[in-house]
């Protein structure tokens, strides 16, 4: 089993210092919407942004979104062997039913986490495919007991990970942390919780690129290809 | 050098057929646009292509976009050891510079497409970053001229890739060819393009999982994870 962490992830809702803009207002009347029940997005509110804390790392649903996409498309999930959460810059947690179809379109997607940020679960009847719950990284961590947690992040030790991937594999609940985010680093208090810290290239990767790197190298490691492509061969006799 | 060909690409402007209904010339009307210079989506023009010659291989901008921005994120893309190319349902096909940095914004992205479908190049003026030109995949290949090509696609022969790959990454200029198409397969006459068919899993994948899977599983071949990583740790000393 394999647990995908992507933390601090460019995830929110307007926040209160920017719904007094006008043009944000307009925004979301255009969408029958309240501007705190917009999500916060730089290729639209860049301009409104510029004073807010951390402004690079905010506003960037197209991060989850691609990363998500990568993430839950791959056979380990597909087989039941991935749990993946979303933990945001403010502390919430996106649980993320392994089964959800996540919309491919990108306007789409904004639509579904702006009625989970207001309903706090998608779809709101039913069973729930997203939940989300204010939680730190932290009391993520507590609640899963990862029997190993590895943070991926580019001051960490340099490693091949296909070949790392083949140890780590090993540990029973693993837990591997991707930045959901588009520059700079993790909070130093968020890479005290890893066990292990490890960089798989000298230039910055995007998210969706590690996370499917990662992905891959695990399913390698626990021989889960061959395992599946058996499964056409056998078929076919 | 990986040459990298997402085929028969769900990637159009709105067909004449679709350009008379009212809501779509409403549409390229606030965008300032005319409706034949309007990308086609299916999130958007679904209820329109109902009647459309293979609807539901059309209108998927977001798959070209999403897999595009996985491809061009890799380390062998950064070494400009890869060459990607998008033919499109059309028989289209953008060049893509391997310096080209793609809006990660799925609207943007669209805007993109929509001008260099309008204006054959874009940026309009200086440096070309992407060109458009008619051209079939047979055309395509005629020009590339690689050694050898390989299909991925769900009838071909299942092989597990990470192994499959060191050999073939031992032909001088390896092209790979993915659908960027949501659903079907590659037509009749593409196919026997193919020097060689395979499939990397018993179900469908995404473009971009297969597309990431492959470029990872040819730079692990070529060892250039190692190589890359190396750097990091010649720098530490």
């Amino acid at each position: 089993m394999l647990i995908f962490i992507l933390a601090e992830s460019s995830l929110e809702t307007i926040p209160p210092e920017l719904r007094q803009y006008k043009a944000i207002r307009m925004q979301a009347m255009k969408r029958g919407k309240k501007p705190k029940d917009l999500l916060l997005d730089s290729s639209r509110h860049h301009y409104y942004m510029r004073n807010l804390k951390d402004a690079e790392k905010r506003g960037r649903p197209d991060i989850i979104h691609i990363t998500l996409l990568n993430v839950l498309g791959t056979p380990l999930n597909k087989e039941g062997l991935l749990q993946t959460y979303v933990h945001t810059i403010n502390d919430k947690v996106l649980y993320i039913n392994p089964e959800v179809r996540l919309p491919k379109n990108y306007n789409r997607f904004v639509g579904l986490m702006e009625q989970l940020f207001t309903k706090r679960k998608v779809p709101p009847k039913g069973k729930t495919l997203i939940k989300l719950r204010p939680k730190t990284l932290r009391e993520l961590l507590q609640e899963i007991k990862p029997t190993f947690t590895v943070f991926f992040t580019e001051e960490g030790e340099p490693v091949e990970l296909l070949q790392f991937m083949k140890e780590l594999s090993k540990h029973e609940k693993l837990a591997v942390v991707v930045g959901g985010f588009p520059h700079g680093t993790f909070e130093k208090d968020h890479l005290k919780l890893a066990d292990l810290k490890v960089s798989i290239d000298p230039e910055p990767l995007e998210a969706w690129t590690v996370a499917s790197r990662i992905i891959y190298a695990y399913e390698s490691a626990i021989n889960l290809p061959t395992m599946r492509i058996n499964k056409i061969k056998h078929i076919d006799l």
